[in-house]
């Protein structure tokens, strides 16, 4: 543990550019909370190790470090010809996206700034670098309001003194801001009101052990830590008013993949009758998707089970896992979507629907 | 990894009197699977230990523990003054039944064990002791009939190729024999038949990596592993045609005490209308305990949650938690509850006072 304060909220330093913009520099958050331990990102290898490997990790955080990676690869590619420099950076976007396949902020950051840069191309390679510089900075600013905006819009569902459950993280360190799912409470808590929040461990890779339980307990918000089996109980006690749960990617009926095990605590919330909340920007959003069927779910290895962090194996040496990273929430479960455009109701194939062509005539 | 074969079924060797009669021998469940290691224990210190830490656990496992500990320490008690002997035997039994409050199999074993030794205490200390290693004989053999029976019961839920998922550990290591949970899943592989077995991880002590997925796979069952909160993927994706979880403790209206996680089990299973049964012998159920909620609930140290196993902590130091042991689930979430002497449906209150007014007309 260290013992650095909680950073100001809006000061993204989990994931960004270095200095000289050479580099994508990252907080290893497979390190958290023994060791706050920053990297810097250079080759594509590097890139696509660490968005693998969760060392940077939340839907939103690797949207903002795509962007990042994209703009530092571009500035390797080192030809003139703007075709040639579009194909070696589309084949970079292409490599970084097959890091993981649910979160849909990956390709989208990746495709937005492979847009960008191609809306530019014709005035050559150093304004698109510049461009593609901005554009890093505007994603990561956007993700700050979003921020703001989401954790407005949760305040409104949560009273003083509630008992909130979350799953997994979904806070600053997942985002350049407050967070999603923690972002209500973030700012709860700067205004002085009291939650007594539940953090789910989150089996295998202990996210909310590791990562929201240290950034409650740094924002001085009071947190108790259970292991993920214990949902049950605590909401059968009354203990729980609302559970707010971030996601990587929504479909247009409003199924949600989340971290594996959110589906399962949207199934215990509406036994219990308490309200299940999803909240992430608009962007995580996909309307291409048509529901929950279509998503892609990424299986990951059995030793994350059977081996990562114990003394010694917990499992005999031979028996098989299923390890998937992700569930898909069905939209029947989901009290509300709040996004930082609002907070979107069933039926959501019809919210979601108006949203976004509200959002196409404004463009 | 041990090279062990699977022992034969009916062969207790988890728990047992040493072959002098002076020691109680048991396998430490908590080195298993990485090491199978016998340990022998003879004062009360000792015994108290092993319970309380876990290294022998799983209701029917503690209650012939208890027996075996009530008659190795009355062998300690040297007076020949009945009275005087008869008070410290029950302070041994006060003792030990202070070492965890949940399951009822250990008070139960404890008095049956002073019931017995008081009904022949004038016939002097050696035969009340004789008497004793006989009852500590009995208790185990009517263990391996409970499990065999529930076994058999169990088997006519299922059906070759069914899917089926368990949390914690109910196989022959909580048991003497086949176990309770695992027992029709153990008869049935003896038989031939093919089942797929999920079983939950069982944080925070890993019973059902450690224990369960050990003796499945020992047994040639086809198990697969996985952490608590992807059960509700596995039956989601219609892989689980049945739930069978053990239990600790049976209130007269089918409340059920078991494992931290089980009720979240239930919920789920219910959700996606699969039937959830309860395994255990009649000695399970506490007809003194009206309802779930008169059910003292173990509360464990933190430290199993945050650090136990881990090479280093996986959770900030000051983070509180909540450690329940165990949790209640609802008698309206179980679709059958299987004892050796039958399977018993809702309604509970009143299958289960038919139950025991037969038996006591039969005694």
């Amino acid at each position: 543990m260290d013992g650095t304060k909680a950073k100001r909220h809006g000061e993204a330093e989990n994931v960004g550019l270095s200095s000289d913009g050479k580099k994508v520099v990252i907080i290893d958050q497979t390190e958290l909370p023994a060791r706050k331990i920053q990297l810097e990102l250079e080759t594509s290898g590097e890139m696509y190790d660490a968005i693998r490997d969760l060392k940077v990790r939340g839907a939103p955080a690797i949207g903002i470090c795509a962007a990042c990676c994209m703009y530092c690869l571009a500035r390797q590619i080192e030809t003139e010809d703007m075709d040639t420099f579009m194909r070696e950076l589309t084949a970079y976007g292409d490599y970084l996206n097959s890091s993981r396949p649910t979160a849909v902020n990956l390709s989208w950051a990746i495709q937005r700034m492979l847009k960008t840069a191609r809306a530019h191309k014709q005035k050559g390679r150093s304004k698109v670098l510049a461009v593609l510089g901005r554009e890093c900075r505007n994603i990561q600013e956007e993700d700050i309001a979003m921020c703001r905006a989401i954790s407005e819009y949760g305040l409104t569902l949560i009273r003083e003194g509630d008992g909130i459950l979350t799953h997994c993280n979904a806070g600053p360190l997942a985002t350049s801001c407050y967070g999603t799912a923690l972002g209500p409470l973030m700012l709860g808590a700067e205004r002085g009101m009291k939650f007594k929040v539940y953090a789910d461990e989150t089996r295998p890779l202990l996210q909310g052990a590791r990562l929201t339980s240290y950034e409650l307990l740094q924002a001085g918000i009071d947190v108790t830590l259970i292991c993920d089996n214990m949902a049950a109980t605590v909401m059968k006690k009354g203990w729980v008013q609302a559970c707010f749960v971030g996601c990587d990617r929504v479909a247009a009926n409003g199924d949600t993949a989340n971290k594996i095990g959110t589906n399962g605590v949207a199934v215990l919330a509406n036994y219990y009758g308490i309200p299940f909340y999803v909240l992430g920007p608009t962007s995580t959003i996909d309307t291409d998707c048509h529901t929950g069927d279509e998503i892609e779910i990424e299986l990951r290895d059995d030793e994350e089970i059977k081996k990562k962090y114990y003394k010694r194996p917990m499992a005999p040496e031979g028996v098989k896992c299923y390890n998937p990273a992700f569930d898909v929430t069905d939209h029947s479960l989901i009290t509300g979507i709040v996004t930082e455009k609002g907070i979107l109701r069933p039926p959501y194939e019809e919210t979601i629907r108006k949203l976004f062509k509200q959002e196409e005539i404004r463009r």
